[in-house]
């Protein structure tokens, strides 16, 4: 491919991602649907100016890894000892609730494949921490005592959503589901979950000792980097999706996190975890954009079958079901009805995770066009719909909640 | 291919360059050269653990493309006027020399084709900013006057030779030779490295009078990520390597640049061109290890025919020439023998500047592996050695100086 398109591509996705991005922005809805948008103008749904290549992919990827990588990074281990039984309680029902009612709708309602069912009930799971927490900043909620139990459980179904996607690749890989093989994978990716960010943590820390010998700059984005995708590359290596290495490495990294047996150096380690996020911040930056813009630009619209008129039918119930079925584990607490509201509405937005789902389910080739669409059509409305509802319900009966945050 | 492979062969490609870098810096010999080494040892001439694809080719040209960014932005337009004279002479003397002497050679001597003769002679006329700032730094005369003039010349040298290197690189597209194509080309390349700074300047202002009302972070990592390879795909587009782009946009958000117009602004400019640089170095950082790591790689030591000897008796003639002819621009100067000397050895380190050369070279098909080999070992020695000739210089004759630096 001749290096002028790739730069003419790069050029256009990256200003694109910006330009929606902040007019997303301006319009109170979660940027990652502007730069989604961005995408699904540029592809081949609309203008069709870019077409996706093996580089853009690439760098996509890359940027989906490096965003798990900061989601990891941001993953504060010690709001969910804090609140843990009740964020704990939220997470598993607004986990089990959505798997399953996606799951039955698809396996039994609409006749769908085994795997596929299973993959959709899986995009149903996630809950975006990024959008979650900026609505109730924005509301001004984000120390309520409601946006800690949410923000706990938004924590812990990042966990158990990137599990199950491991393990759903994994099928989608091997071509088959068996038993055995989910509790061998089940088994591996526990281990490899339990494994690397102690094994990260300590090859972070022997970076660290050593950054005070380097003699050429650039030691900590081009070490973390390299940490990151080697980390990336034995999640890869042992059957799970790529972006579990980049979580692993993100969750060693973050502030909060630290080894039974290293506790001591905690204090002069958080010199040097400021230090990653200040050059990694820019390098994520970056890539993770290209990443949603090729979500958009995976999209054909146009190769989308409207006319049986499923698809739009699919996407209603799947978005009606996804918000109802959120709503069930804040229900599970023991809280006032209004407390339970403003927490269930909160784990609404699938945005970034189920994205992630989404693409993955895209590229292993379980989601055809049409399930796609359906797919991103749903995640996209439980993504702009609840800031808006958060906001009404919060106008309306906000004072009846206990404390008024900060 | 497999996204495992490619992060695989990221991983090592960033983990050997590290490793060889700060081992070369510790045996006080260029980084790059380091960096280099590691692609030899990795590509098909040693261990052949790393095979270059398209992936890792684009990687590699947009860190180029970033490395000309940095040499433009460090680029400092003030000391040209300050040091201007000699500086000039200095620099046209030792282009011209080199140009010349490498032309003369390949073609007369080598009866090597026109075209090829032309870029052995370009090959030769780089002097490299990074090893000698850093050399006459370690030395701790950074700060002295023929430091100044060395610096000065060396600027101009690097505007010299991406303006050769533009004009090589489009008779090498066009595949002929002649004065009227030359001479559009020269205009079309002239009129680029003066308009677009000037347009780079103004985008770059827009971007950071805007940069107050962005609703979502990154904004300069992708605002100027994307004018660099705007400017890059403008560059490809007139006809000229992408990497004038890079420089010319580096030139225009340099400390020192400014428009005749707009020199109120210089003072509000100085914190957004501090803020571009902290966001844009762990960027730099990263990709440029790569195009060094390619170099190497793209060098395969086993394709080349040492039987004949002609390579290693080549790449001493090109040495030795290399060296002397970079003394030349030195002895044009009225000021002492030793203040000549002290000039023209630090003139000689080709590294970065040289290496492009041989890369353009290679991926436009006119250099092949025997070439190829001849110019990388000429650029290496002519990189290696006048470190060591320096300190010596300076160890022995260091007081006859007049001024000892701070």
């Amino acid at each position: 491919m001749d290096s002028g398109e790739i730069f003419l591509a790069l050029v256009l996705i990256l200003l694109f991602a910006r330009i929606f991005g902040e007019a997303a922005a301006w319009l109170k809805v979660p940027p990652v649907m502007g730069e989604m948008f961005a995408g699904i103008l540029l592809g081949p749904s609309l203008l069709g100016w870019v077409e996706l290549n093996s580089i853009i992919q690439a760098l996509a990827e890359i940027g989906l890894i490096l965003l798990l990588f900061e989601v990891g990074l941001d993953t504060d281990i010690s709001k969910l000892a804090k609140h843990g039984y009740k964020a704990s309680v939220v997470a598993l029902g607004g986990f089990i609730a959505p798997f399953f009612a996606g799951f039955a709708l698809s396996y039994w309602h609409f006749d769908l494949p085994l795997l596929l069912s299973l993959f959709i009930g899986g995009t149903l799971t996630a809950t975006s921490i990024g959008v979650t927490v900026r609505v109730l900043r924005d509301l001004k909620r984000h120390r309520s005592h409601e946006a800690q139990v949410v923000l706990g459980a938004a924590v812990i179904d990042d966990i158990l959503g990137v599990v199950l996607l491991a393990l759903l690749y994994e099928f989608s890989v091997s071509g088959g589901i068996s038993l055995s093989n989910a509790s061998e994978v089940f088994i591996f990716i526990v281990i490899f979950m339990l494994l690397a960010p102690i094994v990260a943590k300590l090859m972070a820390q022997t970076i660290g000792r050593y950054s005070q010998h380097s003699k050429i700059p650039g030691l900590i984005p081009t070490t973390i980097v390299t940490l990151v995708l080697f980390f990336a590359w034995l999640a890869h290596l042992v059957g799970a999706p790529a972006l579990l290495g980049g979580f692993a490495a993100g969750l060693a990294l973050s502030r909060r996190f630290f080894l039974p047996f290293g506790s001591q150096l905690l204090l002069e380690d958080g010199k040097f975890v400021q230090r990653i996020e200040r050059s990694m911040r820019p390098i994520i930056q970056l890539f993770t954009p290209i990443f949603f813009v090729v979500v958009g630009l995976s999209l054909n619209l146009q190769a989308v079958d409207w006319g049986s008129s499923s698809v739009l039918w699919m996407a209603t119930l799947f978005t009606i079901l996804a918000m109802l079925s959120k709503l069930f584990g804040a229900f599970l607490i023991k809280e006032s009805n209004h407390f339970r509201w403003a927490v269930g509405l909160a784990m609404i937005p699938r945005a970034e995770v189920g994205l992630i789902f989404a693409e993955v389910g895209r590229m292993s080739g379980v989601f055809d066009h049409d399930i796609y669409a359906v797919m991103i059509i749903t995640i996209a409305a439980t993504t702009i719909l609840p800031p808006f509802m958060l906001k009404w319900f919060y106008a309306r009966f906000g004072h009846h909640l206990p404390d008024k945050g900060q």
